[in-house]
């Protein structure tokens, strides 16, 4: 099972909209086929595992790092594939909340006298697919919200100064973890001080993340990175409803694509913003800043997960914050998140954080 | 030698202005005498190991933590002591600095004949004598500044609101660091703000830290915990040049110690306020802020060990930050720490940097 959840998450950010599954087919204690849904969504990872198994899958048993899909999509139903191969008994941890599967595929292998044990290793499973569920449950993506910064929690000096805070070691595990993520998300204010390509580099990726820009007023460089790449790596501009008409089609023109969010106050909705991406099919989105982007996830308390590069340095009060204004009046108002693993990275601190679950006696 | 290390540093805070030193007397591979600084610097380390091995000190090896003292101070000099009982050889890693001992202590023993190897472990040593070493040497302690903070770095919510942001197990690792340490101290707004007692709480310590606040006109209050428990534990209070005389005598009256220091424009100069404090026989000083006080020290690069403590949630732009204005201009000038712990400690993060040498290129 382990191995299949590890075959699994190395298609994390490369499936979207489907789910990056794993899959192992054991036959007499002896691995027989091993699949993991490919770049694009498919084939999927039993269809994989099956093909390399052949004949050996007749009473084999395979793992499956999410329950088998049931329905007719733009592939036959995996169930009824393990079936017609003859798999004698199907291990998988947790339902697919798709209400399209949602047990349908469990229960399809039993009606065909299958096997079926659930529960193995959930917890994992429950974390490895937590985009795709979120995004079938509540319609919006996982956001994994990372902030680069001083040892005060500065992202740049008074003066905007800003490269580099942290180290090179820091800015190549931020490459892997772009990587694992199906779009990159920014805010104008970083788009526009940093010009940056937000591409994954030296990685030899099979698909690269989306470029997300959230820009109320798309006013954002049309020579920058970002538009003169546009064709070559998607380029999703989300912006307010009352925005310049000649910008849109400028935008468009170079390959952009525009999604327009409803405001909250002045600024765009954090929550319709997630809502677009899930409908548009991302199921994780990488956040990188800048400040005003991370407070307004926050404040909505949607950032599942926290990462943060500590440098060595103090930048003091002048330097720009990190999270902008989150209008916290008492600290028990104030988003909780769990620490999860905290490690050197070069010269630097990485430290993830998690969502808290609401505290007893104060959720509610 | 590492035992011999390990005993000094439970002396760490208690011993000041003396070093904490550990001895370790081996006879035929047997430990017969094992001995620290005694709370108030006596007696000394060799002092209590000789006691304890007696007649089998003949022959023997000591491993002392740092160089014997060669001078007739307020005990007679341990070199002496070392000679007098027949102890054949010692090991110990650095020289004392302290002009009154600098290699007189090794001299002393060699001209008596007793075999004297130095090195072993030095670079542990250095750091466990690192206040006593900067006081001989630069007139100042060290410098261990401590923030506790929201992982946006904040140490307060706009309306002050600041307890608790870290845990009760993050509390209880400060007291244990406050206990290493001669002294605590905080700024002005700090001791109004929380009007803390700053006493090592539930260790047992043999001797309580120095409570300094650092208050330019001695706006503190009267009636807080620090003036009621003046007596019981020295609380020091650095002001500037120009105090109301009627402030003095009032916090003399509580049994206070009044230390005038000079102003850096004006706030009180960082750099004269550990001088007096030098002068006055701190070797360590734990800094718990706030953030003008963290800024000043800062500023002047006098940390020497910068102790974050992180917690999971985030304030936003408008709380108060963990280190105050610093005036930088570009990152280059950005006093530079480098990592030297992190760890879990309850639901909070602790990280532990050090002093940066200069970059090659950059210094001078």
């Amino acid at each position: 099972m382990a191995l299949a959840l590890s075959l699994g998450r190395r298609g994390q950010g490369t499936c979207w909209p489907n789910p990056a599954v794993g899959c192992v087919i054991v036959q007499g204690g002896r691995i027989v086929g091993r699949g993991q849904t490919q770049p694009g969504g498919r084939p999927h990872a039993e269809t994989e595992a099956l093909a390399q198994a052949g004949a050996q899958a007749r009473g084999a048993t395979a793992y499956v790092s999410l329950e088998p899909c049931a329905h007719h999509g733009q592939t036959p139903p995996c169930a009824q594939a393990l079936i017609d191969a003859g798999v004698a008994r199907v291990v998988s941890p947790i339902e697919d909340s798709d209400p399209r599967v949602s047990g349908e595929g469990f229960e399809m292998l039993r009606r065909a006298g299958v096997t079926v044990e659930t529960g193995l290793l959930s917890g994992t499973a429950a974390r490895d697919h937590a985009g795709f569920l979120l995004r079938s449950e509540q319609g919006r993506p996982l956001v994994t919200l990372k902030l680069a910064s001083s040892f005060d929690g500065r992202i740049a000096t008074a003066t905007g100064e800003s490269q580099w805070i942290t180290g090179p070691e820091a800015r190549r595990v931020v490459h892997a973890m772009r990587a694992r993520h199906d779009a990159v998300m920014i805010g104008a204010g970083t788009a526009r001080a940093d010009d940056p390509a937000l591409t994954v580099r030296g990685m030899g990726v099979a698909r690269q993340p989306v470029r997300v820009v959230v820009s109320r007023h798309l006013d954002l460089p049309l020579m920058g990175q970002l538009a003169r790449s546009a064709r070559e790596v998607p380029v999703w501009l989300c912006h307010g409803p009352t925005t310049d008409a000649e910008r849109v089609k400028a935008w468009e023109g170079v390959g952009a694509r525009l999604i327009p969010c409803a405001l909250h106050g002045v600024q765009i909705d954090a929550a319709d913003l997630l809502q677009q991406l899930g409908q548009a099919g991302l199921t994780r989105v990488f956040c990188e800043g800048g400040a005003a982007l991370a407070a307004s996830l926050i404040e909505a308390d949607l950032v599942d997960q926290l990462i943060g590069f500590s440098a060595g340095l103090a930048i003091g009060a002048e330097g720009l914050p990190a999270i902008g204004a989150l209008g916290l009046d008492r600290l028990a108002d104030a988003p909780r998140f769990e620490l999860a693993e905290q490690r050197r990275v070069g010269a630097d601190l990485m430290h993830r954080w998690v969502r808290a679950l609401p505290r007893a006696g104060v959720a509610g």
